[in-house]
């Protein structure tokens, strides 16, 4: 059964690029793509990453499984619209996805037909719109969020995930593009929970797979408590 | 020999708690509280925290395992003002700790001492100094930074921080206090490079411990290249 997916890379702190670059200047020298390269530095090191961009080389392991799997179980892509202009230059006339990809925008545009499968198709009246048109296209596979963040957290945001999975670099940014923001609309009670079903650890990032239950009031319990009260939990405000 | 250490539990978007309580009415009704409270549910119902509560029951598994592990390995803690005044109450006469415990606090006030082996230092001249006070009284076991998460933050900041174990609950709060926030003040092209030594994965939380290498400038490489020139690795923009 077709599931909604979506993975990303992220620093120990949640980053996956540095700080928005928005002004003047090169994008490539700015603290975002620093960041970014550096969250992303286990994927093009690998293999079945490089192979999909026609690089050469690359090494062959846990983490190259990873990418493999992920390009082997997605039937189509929704994409936001930066990372869509962003990479079709130097995806070229064979971008890596092989599978329609649906990008969510507020310009109307051609369907462009690109080789080995990959087709972007615009989609301009929402991101559950999206979501359906690629999930009609997948042939049973899953819909994968391809990002950016924003659109990943918008998923999440609109109910429309199924599963997550963080590809947790261990580094601290500080600062930067954050994937779980303050934008996700929560209530202060108010939860999304998780269940774990996979987690893969490598030297370079560590891969935690979660499916997405949804949300939820965070309810007080007297389950640490001595006492039956749960006042008798607090032995560590942490803070 | 001697490792300055900090663990905590956080949501999988960075939290430790829900939205600080700063008003009125009691900290147990805040969001804060049911945040916290959910954030710290594997603790609370893990035995080895329990048996130190004075608690009967609770769960004799592997997440009872690492906190037992964590309460054996520290030979003294370093703690932020706001907790220890929030535990005085609750912890009572035999705190959980059962070593000497330095507080980082403006105000002066004389050493309390409590049954079990735990004491109450209140050190005024910062961060450093509480941290070695800590290293000396530890007598060769570890120093924890017990928290609150602030804490945590300003000795990694400083460069203090030897070792750090996040445990990741499966929940995202969408607003919090977070424990890896602006305030450590990187800049745009730096970061805090860690190494990860241990992953522990449980139904209900994934313990994920780090070695703190310190602060290190991003530098772009040319590994993900298909040319030798970084910007060949540009198929991702992320935003």
């Amino acid at each position: 059964m077709t599931k909604v997916t979506a993975q990303m890379s992220v620093s120990l702190d949640g980053f996956y690029a540095g700080a928005q670059h928005l002004g003047d200047g090169n994008w490539i020298d700015s603290a975002e793509a620093a960041g970014f390269f550096r969250i992303t530095r286990w994927v093009t090191d690998a293999m079945a990453w490089r192979e999909r961009q026609g690089f050469a080389g690359g090494e062959q392991d846990t983490n190259s499984d990873i990418i493999a799997e992920s390009f082997q179980a997605a039937g189509a892509y929704v994409m936001g619209r930066r990372m869509a202009d962003g990479g079709e230059g130097p995806w070229g006339d064979n971008p890596p996805f092989r599978a329609p990809v649906f990008v969510v925008t507020h310009r109307p545009r051609q369907t462009l037909v690109r080789q080995g499968g990959t087709s972007f198709t615009y989609v301009t009246d929402g991101i559950a719109s999206a979501v359906e048109q690629a999930r009609a296209a997948a042939n049973g596979k899953d819909v994968a969020v391809a990002g950016g963040g924003r659109l990943v957290r918008q998923v999440l945001k609109a109910g429309l995930l199924d599963e997550l999975e963080l590809h947790v670099v261990p580094v601290v940014l500080g600062t930067g593009m954050r994937l779980l923001d303050a934008d996700l609309d929560l209530a202060g009670k108010e939860a999304i929970e998780l269940t774990p079903t996979r987690v893969v650890h490598t030297p370079h990032v560590t891969h935690l797979r979660y499916t997405v239950n949804g949300r939820s009031a965070l309810v007080l319990d007297d389950r640490g408590s001595g006492t039956g009260s749960v006042a008798g939990r607090v032995t560590d405000p942490a803070a």
